[in-house]
């Protein structure tokens, strides 16, 4: 494995749980009302297109990192509807 | 080009700006309160992690998506620290 595939591998990772904070922040505080409701449903949007992309290419790196980025997004967006007034 | 490939660039181009609504909502309410410092900490890293592996790959699309998102998270990280309270 080169010194790309481990920091690719690393980023990767860490882009996986890039939304964890904002998830356990708004879930502490039970208020998301600065919290863009846009940012979290183009997220989701986006990490379905990146799901997708990942099962034409049979890549199961895409799918499993935009597959927990999508969990999170989605929770987002329910903490928001329920939190953002 | 192939599916797999039009379906790529369009989820990076989608990629680089999800966080542009958050940083719009922020800019003109002049709140944070709610934002996650720590999310944007890390993705902040985490870009620049992604925009050295494409240096290493001279992959351009990689280097040029993840400095626009390292550009807005910076945005937010000085917005969160500047309206936070």
């Amino acid at each position: 494995m080169s010194a790309a595939d481990i920091l690719g591998y690393t980023a990767g990772a860490i882009t996986s749980l890039t939304f964890l904070p904002q998830v356990i922040k708004t879930w502490k505080a039970k208020s998301a009302k600065d919290v863009s409701l846009m940012m979290f449903v183009i997220a989701a949007v986006n990490e379905a297109m990146w799901i997708v992309y990942g099962a034409m290419l049979d890549n199961w790196v895409i799918i499993l990192t935009n597959a927990i980025v999508l969990a999170m997004s989605l929770i987002m967006i329910v903490l928001k509807l329920k939190y953002g007034k």
